[in-house]
């Protein structure tokens, strides 16, 4: 049995539910409220150490970190394969994956959580719980993150930095995309599942990113991605997958 | 024909010429130098566009990012193996892979780039060619750091966030190594590979991270990692490796 820990519609999330469903696979889901902070509560802790989010559990056994959830499902579960049969295009599918987490994820999470988090973070220092929610925190990263929302949000310098890395990935991607019509050529792979939600995300903040003319190739490859049917299935709000918009904005600690 | 071009004794360049040498491989060894900048030059970049080392040449087959070369090495050249046979623990493999770039490399780049390339950039500075030798430098995050080496340093809150880093690593190995004696288990994998070089280094500019009862399951895997001939063979300074302290503090630029 495949159980998915999972906070819906959030970026890391949409990787696994993705290609959970390219594979045709059923699961439990466990939602995560993040805005609560279940994910640093102890009972989510044990399962990840890292409180962050999602966690597969197949039949007891447990994986952390997307991009290697993803990897595990296609090598458990092969059809449709979603790697390439040759080890040097797997290499630079791997790129990928590592450009999801190093450009994707972190450029996201300034706009993001700035508009996501501050209010709850708010709520905590005007209720005193701050310090000690923050301490749950395992990631000295996120602790320093919540910090510095809680004292005013990022700095110019952090969203320009942020702003800088999703123009190097749609760069990267408008070449990759020359000999696509799939990130890594002519399949469909786990880079196309891992980059789609930072890539689409990123032209959430960015509409010009994917104005006519700016990137040709990525557009069209962004327009094919969104019309498919498990992309539809896992990017649209469901009871699964709650919009974001509409979650209450608690301001206490549920933990 | 394998092709490997490195840095010698640098961190990531170190893992893969591990690698290399735990299969007993052979390839034609390119030395880049990096306190010559050749890792930004035109012909390197055509190679390797983020400008960093190592870069695997396989009969004309590029593969970049040195984590990712090694799983490919372990792909293409099955024996020994160096991958767990089951997928759960495999996934648990690369995300030491990650760590190793998250925690590893991120930590270490502090101090040694401040001891590494502050005499070079100095020079570069007083020449008049700072500006232009930043330029070329595709990674932003590079170019930043640079520029920072050249106005007087990283400040005492990115070293500080480089030793909670090192301790970090420093207590997931221990913790893992309580199920050792390898960091996933009863198999030595690409996780010890990718992990010993900051482990390594990190003792370098922290012994008392090895002190005696400190990580002691950590003190006993570095000492037996540092023992095995591979590791004898890759990280002891050789034609194909230099001593870094020994290399010349050139100042110009060589592009």
């Amino acid at each position: 049995m495949l159980e998915l820990y999972h906070a819906g519609l959030t970026t890391c999330s949409k990787k696994a539910r993705h290609c959970l469903a390219e594979k045709g696979l059923d699961y439990v889901s466990h939602y995560v409220n993040l805005r609560r902070f279940e994910n640093h509560r102890p009972e989510y802790l044990a399962l990840n150490p890292n409180g962050v989010v999602p966690t597969l559990v197949d039949d007891g056994t447990t994986i952390i970190e997307s991009t290697f959830i993803n990897e595990y499902l296609d090598e458990v579960f092969p059809d449709p394969p979603l790697r390439p049969a040759d080890p040097a295009t797997t290499a630079t599918m791997r790129g990928w994956g590592k450009m999801a987490d190093d450009f994707g994820l972190s450029a996201v999470r300034i706009p993001t959580w700035s508009r996501t988090k501050a209010d709850a973070i708010k709520a905590l220092a005007e209720s005193g719980t701050l310090d000690e929610t923050i301490a749950r925190i395992p990631l000295k990263d996120h602790r320093d993150k919540f910090r510095k929302i809680a004292s005013g949000g990022f700095s110019d310098d952090e969203f320009e930095d942020a702003y800088a890395k999703m123009d190097f990935v749609y760069a990267r991607a408008e070449a990759a995309l020359a000999d696509g019509p799939y990130l890594v050529g002519g399949m469909f792979t786990l880079a196309d599942i891992n980059m789609l939600p930072f890539i689409d995300q990123f032209a959430k903040y960015r509409p010009e990113l994917l104005q006519p003319g700016r990137h040709p190739r990525t557009a069209d490859w962004h327009a094919r991605m969104m019309a498919r049917p498990a992309v539809v299935k896992t990017y649209t709000p469901s009871d699964e997958a709650p919009e974001r918009a509409a979650m209450p904005e608690t301001g206490r600690s549920a933990a």
